[in-house]
């Protein structure tokens, strides 16, 4: 059997499927390149058939991205495979991934199908898929909740019709590895020519066991493709996480000895691309990509660790990518260096006119901060004045202040499209304030789900405030994402931003688990 | 074999060593009381002889604690031991908890002793600690990459000498749940004494497998106690998740049959108020206890759940306590009101006047804000001033301003003991500006290493901004916590929160992973 072992990162169909996770066309580009730098061996950049939306973002990805393949989610009928075929016509190589439940449960109570129903038009989706590339996988959902029996037939037919890769999910994360590993073995001895395939696993982390069922997959049940994301991103609990599964396979090598194509330096900047993409945090004590993952606070441990490293280290921080946050530019550095700084982190903007944009607003930061590190530079690309695209709120100008035994007060002056709106409010407090005065004249109706600070690069608050609103109008939920170095603006910038996505509304059906 | 798993705790001592979690007298036995509220068989309370403030930490859970046994951490020599013992002292019931490494690593490189030597220190201490209490437990540290046979006549002798459990770490969190089952099954077999003890697991996550394995060590191996934490706080990647663990056995009840003393619907209000305490975020994609555990987004998931709640869900919100935000306060609340809320949460002022320094506080919240919800509340009694420990800085009042093309500008007054300080600063923003003007009166000299600000309740910015600063000073690392509606004001209060930990100096030597 194989040494090598496929990473399937599926961060941006099934990562981005958490509430609150979505993101926009030029967010995934971005992080399909740093996937394309992981030297990830599939990227799933969504799932075309779901909404114009996706559909523009895989295009995009697939257009972009050359050294990884390039897949699309797509329901087990003609419209969504075709779908995702015309959306990965750009790919130097592109995969199919179709899909549909196999579980007495989901059949009966969400497709409503039979056994019969369900068979048939999983050997008709493969069939059409393959007539329109190579590369086909197929998921029976709910896989691992399914009658073997018929998973097995299922599966048989699909690999008759052209299935190249089978990958069976552990939707629900119910699995245990023991028990997960054995039933993708047993399923494999089953499936008369399951050699003709390449099998998956596909774990959920509901009971926090995703990563240790996905490897029990690989190991006792001979699968050599994983699926996972960066952070474990995902439904619920998320999927399995990329980090901790390549590290766990690179750090265990004497007991997996497999082949991975991925290059670890890349791990830790992914992580806090995708975070702060998304707003979502990474705990302090996640594994590998945590702010405390190769912290030791303890005398006995920091003792330890200097008469020998390998004491209380089994990896090394250098090696995933965890470096000194660095000084990259200032005040007086100029647009060549400031270009050049942009392609040293793989982010190439669309136009010149963005490049423009993103410069004028360094040199508006460099004036009010001394030390420019990486992570504002992510900051400021990801700001959507930069970019061309969202662009109906924009803020023009604040003031507030608060004082102890008095209502704080904020004034605000915003443009939406070409009007100008200058409004005030007073508030519980100063951030309050500001999102009232914008209330009171954008008139959104939003809820607000969630509202979160984090200082990017150091804690210092010198450095910039880092702001995530999540709004949810209408079952639509989105984040805004704002920086700067006062926390009040990063928030006005943050609302505006959520308001932004709002605006440019995308429908969208969703995926499988 | 006994069916009963227990839960042993470590939170406030594994938990606590994690960089920035330290907690005071205090804020443990808040925790502890809640750990006993969830039912934990064993709360390990600390490490008595690190230092003066964990074993009064130790000593106060010990006297206030009923339910659950009282543990106490000592490394294998008399003085830990004896310090143990006294701290333990008012108990209903309490075990020591006594180790040392067994690795050639750890034995060569950090203890610089031989197994000969290592042997007889842990049958010595075992047989000191027999004579304070009836309840033993030993690690070998790093006992999974210990040469077997060495391990099992460590094990052996030290069940002779009267240890009743037997835990076996994985300290680097270098195992794989088939590798560590079967090393504790294999070692299990080799110890011929060794069904005279109960057998531990205690695992690391730093490869993502902590709960994996410890489940492992449970089925595979036959150990029937699992050392675990609230959130898997913890150094680096942290500990095996108490909820994870937990809510594995209980769903697969079906593979694991056993039984546990737990009430699951105290696991969220723990991981709360683990998370507010430490200032250790949990993030949304956490399994059991983050925001999304429960939540679905795609619209095909929503419709599965409509129509049949098993097809993606394996586990429900309530029974591990999540519940809606409940309105339980407002401006016309009387004393009664809140101190009978108080004791619903559990919560136990050391004396009235402590409940009228809270009730103060509460009154004056009310004034800002329309609902009080119990997260308020915590956040409230948390609050430094309403105990009476470590006052030393406290604010007494805070102004500042900004306006888009001006430098933000703050004035603070604050005490120093008896010394009122008035101060003001510029900054890059007015958090900046305030925390600049604090220092340029306190002159602490400490480095910042986090500022994150949550939302207390709701995302909305209505609710009291909680903010987390993690300060360090020659090497020691403390959190300060501080939360009001206005977030400039919040980070004032966590400033000068931190600034009080840091002026009451607390010296530990510090313990195991």
């Amino acid at each position: 059997m194989s040494q090598q072992l496929i990473i399937f990162d599926t961060t941006l169909r099934d990562g981005e499927q958490s509430p609150g996770a979505s993101m926009t066309k030029d967010e995934k580009l971005r992080i399909a390149r740093q996937l394309e730098r992981l030297r990830v061996d599939v990227i799933e950049a969504g799932f075309a058939a779901s909404s114009n939306g996706d559909f523009e973002a895989v295009k995009a990805i697939a257009d972009a991205v050359r050294e990884s393949t390039i897949c699309s989610l797509a329901r087990a009928n003609d419209r969504d495979i075709s779908r995702a075929a015309e959306a990965l016509k750009g790919a130097a190589r592109s995969r199919i991934h179709t899909f549909i439940a196999t579980s007495e449960l989901h059949m009966e109570k969400k497709l409503r199908m039979t056994r019969e129903q369900v068979l048939e038009q999983a050997i008709q989706a493969v069939r059409f898929a393959r007539n329109l590339t190579d590369d086909v996988e197929f998921s029976p959902e709910d896989g691992y909740r399914s009658d073997p029996e018929f998973l097995a037939q299922v599966v048989e037919a699909v690999i008759k019709a052209g299935a190249r890769t089978i990958n069976i999910p552990d939707t629900v994360g119910y699995a245990i590895p023991e028990l997960y590993g054995n039933f993708i073995k047993t399923l494999r001895e089953r499936v008369p020519n399951s050699d003709q395939a390449i099998w998956s696993v596909h774990c959920h982390n509901d009971l926090g066991m995703a990563v240790a069922n996905s490897l029990a997959g690989v190991q006792i049940g001979g699968a050599r493709q994983i699926e996972c994301t960066i952070n474990g991103l995902g439904e619920r609990a998320g999927n399995c996480s990329l980090e901790e599964v390549v590290m766990a396979v690179k750090t265990r090598r004497d007991y997996f000895g497999l082949d991975l194509n991925i290059d670890a330096t890349q791990i830790v900047p992914a992580s806090r691309m995708v975070s702060q993409t998304t707003g979502f945090v990474v705990q302090p004590n996640k594994a590998v990509v945590g702010a405390n993952a190769f912290a030791h606070a303890s005398g006995i441990h920091q003792d330890g660790v200097l008469k020998a490293r390998d004491t209380y280290e089994i990896m090394r921080a250098e090696d995933v990518g965890w470096a000194a946050n660095k000084i990259v530019l200032g005040k007086l550095s100029g647009r060549n260096a400031f270009k050049q700084r942009l392609q040293e982190l793989g982010i190439s903007l669309e136009s010149e006119a963005e490049v423009n944009a993103a410069f004028v607003r360094f040199k508006d930061l460099a004036d009010r901060k001394n030390e420019i590190f990486d992570e504002d530079i992510l900051a400021l690309v990801m700001d959507e004045s930069v970019t061309t695209e969202h662009e109906h709120y924009r803020l023009v100008a604040l003031s507030q202040r608060s004082e102890t035994g008095e209502r704080p007060h904020a004034q605000v002056v915003f443009a939406a499209g070409d009007v100008e709106h200058r409004t005030e409010s007073e508030g519980n407090g100063p951030v309050d304030a500001v999102l009232k005065a914008i209330e009171s004249a954008a008139q959104s109706g939003v809820e607000m789900l969630l509202y979160s600070v984090n200082a990017i690069t150091s804690g210092s608050t010198e450095s910039q405030g880092e702001v995530t609103v999540r709004l949810q109008l209408a079952g639509r939920v989105v984040n805004g994402v704002g920086a700067d170095p006062d926390i009040v603006v990063a928030s006005a910038k943050a609302y505006l931003s959520a308001l932004n996505k709002l605006h440019s509304k995308i429908e969208r059906v969703a995926a499988q688990g």
